[in-house]
């Protein structure tokens, strides 16, 4: 987590930009010189996710700390959208960005380690180690409770840098279905947002945030500021932004005085600003560029100053 | 999920294996063999998972109506891994068995409509459908509502074979931190398992049962016979059994008056069962195969006979 506070201060940008590729988000001449060289197939599919990734990628990796791709739509194109997703993480991180796989992956014991290793940590072969994905972050689901997070705590344990972002309040709106229940007079994301609190509890970073954040939905922004309050170790990553329909000021409240405590995720309304401006989107990566420095000022006007 | 119904009373076997492949369970032969051909990599382990997948398969085929490949231990291995679990998926399918992906995916919207099509449906490239990994079963995390299962429901529309697990009590030691939680007089597992009869009210099959199914562990034998009794609609999976310490007394609770009504897993104890027997794991697939059947033989001596 370390990592990206210190990343988020020397930029002034809590934001992160989601790589959550769709056929219909790619323009079409990268899906055409893609589907030239290797076919109208899965195979070409994932060559186009990659070449689009890249792209936005060198737009926006001098301003924007961070990247969160959603593992879903790299597994829509089968393993070799999961090789596009190892591409891209390798790629972001050669252009310095740190890189959260947004998976909400959530097991027990064994299967969780083996999560946690695939994701955050290696793989050992005889004496070599090799690195499968090889994220900064991950999401996770901390539904099976201590035993789904114990084994990624272990993973990151002497590595600061890494972090997980464990459901809490999350922005769709029946979220409310289970986690809006009562437990006596908290909330069940209450109560996650508290177990978020105790795993973190042994290593909490220079900037007082530790390496277990939470989901908090920028749609809900009562529950954000209250769980602000309520959570002063936890980090929060905060989708919902743009095309979920939160904005700067709904945000606001996952921001501690020092401008710090959360970054804002938005994924569609940066991969497809191009097709607002109406061209054939060659543009496409200026326009997401555009749309990221619209975003963080949006954003910026409504927190503290953020300093480390 | 009738097909799996229809499979388990077929082959009057309960019963499900994981497969769970670590580098530790497979024998030294076909790590060797594997490494040789493709080197002490990520590739190579993947190859030697694929080869001893395939064996258990054959194995067990003629007895055991399902298998259940767990997605982390493929991702450990990277990509290739992930290749080799699809490879494993079409294998299982090519011998008659039903394939429970155990992912534990849980999302809203378009990304887990993503996550449904990878697993459970297909990919749509220009006028081509591609299956990007065709599982018949998912398991799934429930935690953000209906609108993260809203999408499974669609791609399951019209497909009564398809099926869908969603997490109610797990049978691990920590999971009563949240799902044992009391909202009201219910537990948040009693809750979870209300949202999966309702929302697999409306495809309800031949058996009794609807596509959405339930985990519940067999590591908690009250809990599943009072989820048996409330839940009447909806199937469950048990995981626990064996290596986890549930046995077919504990697992008993799970069925009905037909002896349906669940399916129970064990990974560890029938993939190492060649470990107790001294060799050097030559035999490791016949092994498999008496653990498989040992262990229907011990639930079965538990349950009602099953008939459809």
């Amino acid at each position: 987590m370390e990592k990206l506070i210190r990343k988020i201060i020397e930029l002034q940008n809590p934001t992160v930009v989601g790589l959550d590729p769709t056929l219909d988000y790619i323009p079409a001449h990268i899906k055409e010189e893609a589907f030239a060289e290797h076919g109208k197939t899965l195979k070409g599919a994932a060559e186009a996710y990659l070449r689009y990734n890249m792209e936005i990628i060198d737009a926006i990796c001098d301003v924007v700390p961070a990247v969160k791709p959603q593992c879903a739509f790299y597994e829509l194109l089968g393993w070799r959208g999961v090789k596009c997703l190892a591409k891209t993480i390798k790629y972001a991180h050669k252009r310095g960005m740190y890189v959260i796989t947004d998976g909400k992956r959530g097991d027990i014991g064994s299967t969780m380690q083996a999560y946690a290793n695939a994701h955050l940590g290696e793989m050992a072969i005889g004496e070599e180690s090799f690195i499968p994905f090889g994220a900064d972050a991950l999401t996770v689901n901390g539904y099976l409770g201590t035993d789904g997070i114990k084994p990624l705590l272990d993973v990151m344990q002497g590595n600061p840098d890494k972090g997980i972002f464990v459901l809490a309040k999350t922005s769709n709106p029946s979220s409310g279905e289970l986690q809006d229940e009562k437990i006596g007079t908290d909330t069940v994301y209450d109560r996650m947002g508290d177990l978020c609190e105790k795993w973190g509890a042994e290593n909490i970073g220079k900037y007082g945030y530790s390496q277990v954040g939470a989901v908090v939905g920028a749609t809900y922004p009562e529950q954000l500021r209250e769980l602000r309050a309520r959570l002063s170790h936890t980090f929060f990553l905060v989708p919902g932004y743009g095309a979920q329909g939160g904005g700067g000021r709904d945000v606001a409240g996952a921001f501690d005085q020092n401008g710090l405590g959360g970054i804002v995720n938005s994924s569609r309304a940066v991969l497809t600003a191009w097709k607002k401006k109406g061209g054939d989107g060659r543009d496409f990566a200026k326009a997401a560029y555009e749309e990221a420095v619209r975003m963080r000022d949006d954003i910026l006007s409504y927190i503290p100053q953020i300093k480390g």
